[in-house]
């Protein structure tokens, strides 16, 4: 007998049919003895659609008022799902932020869970399935408190730690990890075994699984994760420490993301200081800056540094660099059309020659590249919008993905 | 400075535009230095779409889950008119049930408020506007329970008391209690004062301009009501105590109910416990009966029972009839077309000559009288259907309500 979380996302969540169905796998989880800790999302649509009413009375809706209005999406689900799972004769009970109670810190719409009270629940646990709507806990003062979009994923795995669940699967629309978009790369594959920091690197570039954050704290729990598909009963990715993996390849997956910009400052002083200078008024604005990277320049006391952005934020960024009084620099350039393909894999490390090979295949299929990043286990490049896929294809090929 | 309890039912919440509309009024009450908890419905239409929901995956869907589900609608009102309130620079924070807490006794789905803790927000009315969801509470252990359909007059009412309030504003759709529905007497004129148990008996009657239980309470606790429309400035009808009205006209309205049917079941045994025989398995089978009227049959060892319920259960009220064994009688016969016409008024009692003139009204526009029932306030008597309205015109002139 196992004890799990099983979270379901807005998708798996997102109709009356699909909430029954959920029903059904928990019951079948349920008969077979396992304990069963159940947390849902809002149905899919709810979420936007409640922060849209909000918007139209208010662009900065008061933030207290929004976390109050935005957890009656999971509230909803968590009640539904309660009453099918009792319409199959499976007890079952939810339980709201402030009946855990599951306790927050930090701010409101952005906080993070800090504890929860387990003893009602584990005891609840040898008779029934306990429903807790994701997303949301209380805070010190006895608000309602979000933790942010897709905080239904950090509720799971938060919660797994809290209740030291066995297992934490996340249930979703796609029955699991893929070593590239199945949808654009026909010849993509599941992976069966990944780990958290390969899982990380593909889930910011896009694969959009998994919330970053839940797999990070994953991680640092050490909180074994599953994900797959609420609609097949096919298997879907494991995820793991390092260690418990075994690397017969060296690159996992090829993530790619698009609607990038690239921007590149030129003549910049080289001098300590500069680079947060630089960076600190974007990220007052809220500009979320992905690739920096930083080259000598030709005279030596001047460097130029290139950074990648979302195609959207362009002219804003361009702005707020003009504006800025407490950097000096020749001149910036932009290219507005440029995205980023990443070789993934934990094995990369100790495997030589991965750089080379990603270049030479790049060059063979004529992509010009225009900026290079790289950690131990991804390998980036900024290469022109129009190559992304063509590029993508190359390097699933190469790297033995296909 | 007064302490105010506004209520804003399920149309004039009804959308954003009419929220926004809502905080202005609040505001205006705000401006004026007066304190203000606002009561507020699910937005009009919600509370059924999630009841329809809870249908479709259960017909008796379980009934604490319902009360979750439900509570959710009020709730995002609440958080909304928060908002609006905010984005008109007005003070102004959301208390849910366990917030309050707002205490509750009886059944899921129908339980009753008994106390509310008032100091936290009795403090914040110094500052802001304290906007309190209706229609809900939680129990003793913790759990969210909801007092019935419409319970939102409820939850006002109950605050009204336990807040120690100067007075109870009931916004609705209508401007005010009418001497009769002014959808079909175009003559029927608004009523500035009214008591409440001729309210009782005109909302009872279909007036449905305010919960018959919440004015009982108020009847109860002499908390006085004010029932004014969200969408006009005019003044409403203010519900008062008997001994606070004057009387100048007998007759206050004219009510009407239609989709009744008349059942008399003819020849009954005339012994102690026949009427409780005869209506207890109707009671557990939920069938509303409304007038019961018992003659002397002709030969004094029989009597005879006449009673009206909804059309719609004339069916299911026959069947439980016919196989009651704890009963005998003659034979059963039924009109389901009739309707009830009722003259409501506080004054009826010290002025002669009321029942004659009805009567006598009825008698002249040639309408039939099927049965006859009165209590100190009401005379309602039983037609045929097809005559309500010429029924309902005739009484309302000749008592002077045009």
């Amino acid at each position: 007998m196992l004890k799990k979380i099983l979270k379901f996302g807005g998708t798996s969540v997102g109709t009356i049919e699909r909430i029954q169905h959920v029903a059904k796998i928990i019951k079948k989880e349920y008969d077979f003895g396992n304990k069963v800790i159940a947390i849902v999302s809002a149905m899919s649509g709810k979420t936007n659609e409640l922060i849209k009413m909000s918007k139209s009375i208010d662009e900065e809706f008061d933030k207290r008022e929004l976390d109050v209005l935005l957890s009656s999406g999971e509230q909803v689900t968590a009640a539904l799902l309660a009453g099918a799972l009792k319409r199959l004769n499976v007890k079952a009970k939810s339980w709201l932020n402030w009946q855990v109670p599951i306790l927050t810190e930090g701010k409101h719409f952005n906080s993070r869970i800090v504890n929860a009270r387990t003893n009602e629940i584990d005891n609840f646990l040898n008779e029934g399935i306990a429903i807790i709507p994701g997303f949301q806990g209380i805070s010190k003062n006895g608000d309602i408190t979000t933790i942010g979009r897709g905080g239904s994923d950090a509720t799971a795995v938060a919660l797994a730690k809290i209740f030291k669940t066995d297992s934490c699967e996340i249930y979703t629309d796609v029955d699991g990890v893929y070593s590239s978009d199945p949808n654009k790369i026909p010849v993509a594959k599941k992976i069966e075994k990944i780990s958290y920091d390969e899982m990380l690197e593909l889930s910011s570039l896009g694969a959009k699984v998994m919330q970053p954050s839940a797999v990070q704290t994953s991680m640092i729990y050490k909180i074994p994760l599953e994900v797959r598909s609420t609609f097949t009963d096919r298997k879907g990715t494991r995820i793991f420490d390092h260690e418990n993996l075994d690397y017969s390849k060296s690159v996992t997956g090829v993530a790619y993301s698009k609607d990038d910009a690239k921007l590149t400052i030129i003549g910049v002083e080289d001098k300590p200081g500069v680079a947060a200078n630089l960076f600190e008024p974007l990220n007052d604005a809220q500009i979320n800056v992905d690739m920096v990277i930083q080259n000598i320049s030709s005279d030596e006391k001047t460097t130029d540094i290139t950074f990648t952005i979302k195609r959207v934020d362009l002219l804003k960024t361009k702005k707020i660099l003009e504006k800025n009084q407490n950097i000096k620099y020749k001149k910036i350039t932009h290219n507005d059309k440029v995205s980023k393909v990443s070789i993934v894999g934990a094995g990369m490390v100790s495997t030589p020659g991965v750089t080379y090979k990603m270049f030479k295949g790049l060059a063979e299929s004529k992509i010009n590249i225009l900026a290079i990043s790289t950690s131990e286990i991804k390998l980036s490049v900024i290469i022109n919008e129009e190559n992304t896929l063509k590029a993508v294809k190359k390097l699933h090929t190469i790297f033995d993905l296909d």
